[in-house]
């Protein structure tokens, strides 16, 4: 018997992964992490409410979960002033914009994104076949301009921004987005990534249309309400847009002890306030350090500060690789020329500290392997 | 501003669920089941330490999984005498599934399956746009032998199979599926749904030979492990179409909790075969229930009990209707003629109970409305 074949397209892609996992590092390592601070995992976690509601719901594991997911959209309406209709739950945003481009994009459609922006999304529209363009960042900042002017010119079904912006944890404001979605060309959609949205200022938000049919958001309860290994996520749209997913979405997909949890979590806004106040001091933190080793930190609306080494990408690869060395997790951004920076996600003190401790020789370290 | 266009392909598909959850159905009812039967859930439940274990797991939820999920792999691997290379880990069957239909099937493309089984995989055939074509059920067996007819005819590269089968609980011996597999057209793969396999008498599986390349195995933790809201299956394959799943796959998307979980049940195997203990004896009971009221128990190597109600399949759907409107949540199968059945997931004593009693009128109901 000889060997099935893949599709073409199939054939085409690589065995790639969006990003390597801290546990995979650690098992060639052969030892673990010290620091967990290069994944923008939320240490803080959810409220204790989220995971007294997952606990409780454990021993009801044995039943699928309501394919609709009502209770919690009807949740996050609410929250929202929305409708229901408005709001599709996923297993989180990464699954959702597997969904997005899989019913908009076909082979050689063109989309666009910035050049170092979210690779997982870049991994979708490769994964469908689709052909991506990229504007490069203006100043650590995705240029929401230069966006619409390359959707423009190669004719782009979806556009994708990340506001703010991960890796760069730069930020626009609520206006300038609105101005872009008013620029959009005919016949596209703008992917707005609000992952970490919870952590910018007020007024990042550009105000919320559900009915407009340019836009999708795209929110999480991975990031500000501390759930990444929860995988809950949700998509924001015309209702026409939204019911599109019903018919290529896993209905069945979403974890039972998940939605609990989100429901709890949604509903503890002091909470989700108390950690929103932690992550900013944290942040602080993580700046003081930063600048104390001649590291500039960038201003940053999410949960994670990134740290510009004030030169190459080379430098900074090799500043990574000696905090890895030390046992301290950590990313980079992919793309020149912010592969310059290291980013670090906002910890307690107990994987600050040891970060604090690594840096100076991490960087004296880099220096030296690198003149 | 115009409305981003649908691909040609998705435009093309209904929103359509392919299944209806029992929570949609109660919403619309305005009340809840009072028994659930209906989705071959396994209400016996994990085993406690995998309770216990996602209990433990909830306050690091705030962690990614391990995308690679190495250790349930590593687990799974012992647990099977084969090689974590050849396990992928997925959210449930139902992704996995997805993927794998997504691997192997482009527009056209021909995939073989019988007619009213699993509408899942169905779905995504339809949803990458191949060609599906179906054999006859034969004594509410599926026909491997019609399968490889039909696969050679439309030079099918995928022909799907669930041993046991559902919505029949029918199965084969492992041996006729050797024959089976030794008989597969080239360039076909076959899809070995396996999510029943641990409730089927010894014999039924046949001997794992994971080097095999053209043949996918899927198993699942919801059925006899009791966890069908937890989202954690796998497929076994050779270790070429197993890398396979990594090109397209989302990697972030399992849930730590259930992972958790998954190994604490798999670890306990005492468990489980107490689990397999009761279930055989509901089925008993559902049989007695049946028989003592004239329909005809199908012989069954799942955790349910097909009913053959003797007539049609308006009886067996107006059988269905008067249980559902005592608030007894049971489905069917739905191509003539398995659909003159309905079908009953085994269960403990408080919803066997209404379901014995409510049957009797339900039939007797049944037929006043078709004579």
């Amino acid at each position: 018997m000889s060997k099935p074949p893949l599709t073409p397209l199939a054939q085409s892609l690589p065995a790639s992964v969006p990003f390597v996992g801290p546990e995979t590092q650690e098992r060639a390592a052969g030892r673990s992490f010290v620091a967990r601070l290069g994944a923008n995992e939320n240490v803080f976690g959810p409220s204790p409410n989220a995971i007294a509601a997952m606990r409780a719901a454990a021993d009801q594991v044995w039943m699928y979960a309501d394919p609709e997911s009502h209770d919690l959209r009807d949740d996050l309406a609410r929250h929202h002033g929305i409708s229901p209709q408005n709001i599709m739950i996923g297993e989180g945003i990464d699954a959702l914009l597997g969904y997005l481009v899989r019913l908009f994009i076909g082979p050689a459609d063109a989309v666009v994104t910035s050049a170092g922006a979210y690779p997982t999304f870049n991994y979708h529209v490769a994964g469908y076949g689709g052909n991506l363009h990229a504007a490069p960042y203006v100043a650590d900042h995705e240029d929401p301009g230069a966006l619409i002017d390359l959707a423009q010119k190669t004719n782009a079904r979806l556009i994708y921004i990340a506001n703010p912006d991960n890796p760069m944890g730069t930020w626009h404001s609520g206006n300038i987005l609105s101005s872009m979605i008013n620029a959009l060309p005919s016949n596209c959609l703008l992917v707005l990534d609000e992952a970490y949205i919870d952590f910018a200022p007020d007024g990042t938000a550009p105000e919320i249309d559900a009915s407009c049919e340019n836009v999708i958001r795209m929110r999480t309860f991975s990031k500000a309400y501390g759930m990444a290994g929860a995988r809950v996520g949700y998509a924001i749209g015309a209702v026409d847009n939204i019911a599109a997913f019903n018919k290529i979405r896993n209905h069945f997909g979403m974890n039972r002890i998940a939605v609990a949890g989100a429901r709890a979590a949604l509903a503890d806004q002091n909470y989700l306030a108390d950690v929103l106040d932690r992550v900013a001091k944290s942040k602080a933190r993580i700046a003081n350090i930063a600048a104390a080793n001649g590291l500039i930190p960038i201003a940053s609306a999410a949960n994670f500060v990134t740290l510009d080494g004030g030169r190459d990408g080379k430098f900074a690869i090799a500043i990574l690789d000696a905090l890895v060395h030390c046992g301290i997790f950590v990313r980079m951004p992919f793309v020149a020329p912010q592969n310059r920076c290291i980013r670090v996600s906002a910890w307690t003190k107990s994987q600050l500290n040891p970060f604090e401790q690594a840096l100076p020789d991490a960087i004296a370290d880099a220096k030296r392997s690198i003149t």
